[in-house]
């Protein structure tokens, strides 16, 4: 099964971020909820949102943002624009 | 009796999705509503919408979403854009 | 007394639709309340509105919605746009 | 005193609505509250509005709609472009 | 002190209104509160409620709209132009 | 430090106003909280703002309205325009 | 890891702003929470707001404002364009 997200949003895989450690010592979050990463694996049909967003390219968006969808026995995310925080670059 | 979806509304008919299964073993949902699928009925008068989505197209939407109609003693659907995630593509 | 339904307004004549029934038994309603048929008698000066509903045509509507009026000891609805959810073609 | 409503409001003459029997029996009215019938003494400023109601017209708009005004010892409402139901034809 | 209201904003002096009577009975107001009149001392900055409203003109507003304002030891109202009902015409 | 507000907002600094009084006696003020004066230090980057306040001018702004910042040990207000009720003009 | 913040959001480094003193005794804040200032480090793909933030501004912004991301093991915020009250000048 393949999705082609409808409007302004984005089909996101999670990448799972390992816990940060500094010399194997576990820093304890503060409260603040952290936004997480996922893999953008396909663009609404929007054509403004396809300018800033490649499937590929790696986001930053809000904790508990979107919904879950299950495609093949995967879990992956549907986001709006609005969720995303910001695009990683290496 | 057959129906024209008002503005940017659209008929849908859910599709059964089977309870997914690994090797027999019923993996239990997480708490979080996964969407639904369903095929597309009919589309709305609105003409932008006409141009993503056609009869015939799979969508995935949010559960709970739309209000129920019965025709000729089948259930449907009538969903508003805004409440598709996705199409589905093969 | 003839109605003209300012703006985006319609004034619907309910259609009385009979208990749905197989063989003889009547099938109960789910807990969800289904949406009610109607008869466009008139409809608003919005020429947009104008375009897609004509009199006479019958419609698709949320339940509840809109506001009863009494014409000459008739009962009639006075919906806005918002309010249909189909046109239904035969 | 004469008043020019701002923008797209209307100044209303409530005409008072016998009670409606037949055979002389009154028959009660149901729960939900009926809409109420005016005359227009005045159209705002808003040209808008004015091609669609003219000073005379009468209208139908929800009861408790507006803001009552005392002018000459006489009583009317304000009321503004949304409350108006529709436009009395005869 | 002189002031220029911003944007659609308007000065506005309460003209006191004697309560009325008829025959020397004072008539009690209903629960509703009435309007209240007032003449404009000077039209906010926005060019298009200029067109409509003048220093000088006299309104009509909802009571407890707006703020007070003291200006050389007399009060003022500064109101929005959504606030003002209708124009005092003679 | 000089602050540069961002689009519509306003730097403001607080001109005290003496507790006005009639032949020595103070006159409390009603329950209803008057407006504040202050003196514009900067106005925000939007350029249809700057047709209309400009920095030296004085303004009337609702108490309470805005954020403090404090700049070399002096207190100041950051508003927005909406904050702005009138110009005071001399 | 380097970010790029999407739509009119910016990623702010907080520059850690001294206890303000007096001669050595510290000046209690009022209750009422003051702004903080952080160092502009990267500014959204929106273009509009490119034209008044760069990299390496100074702003200040609402206490509380925006999301906390930790890159390589420091503290940074995203904060949208609203959330700017002005820019530092020197």
């Amino acid at each position: 099964m393949k999705l082609k997200p409808m409007d302004d949003r984005l089909l996101i895989k999670l990448t799972e971020e390992k816990e940060q450690t500094k010399g194997g010592i576990i820093i304890p979050d503060s409260a603040k909820e952290k936004p997480q990463k996922g893999e953008v694996i396909a663009v609404g049909t929007d054509e403004d949102l396809q300018q800033y967003i490649k499937a590929g390219d790696h986001v930053l968006f809000s904790k508990y943002a979107g919904q879950e969808v299950r495609i093949d026995d995967e879990e992956y995310l549907i986001l709006t624009r609005g969720d995303i925080l910001a695009i990683v670059e290496n």
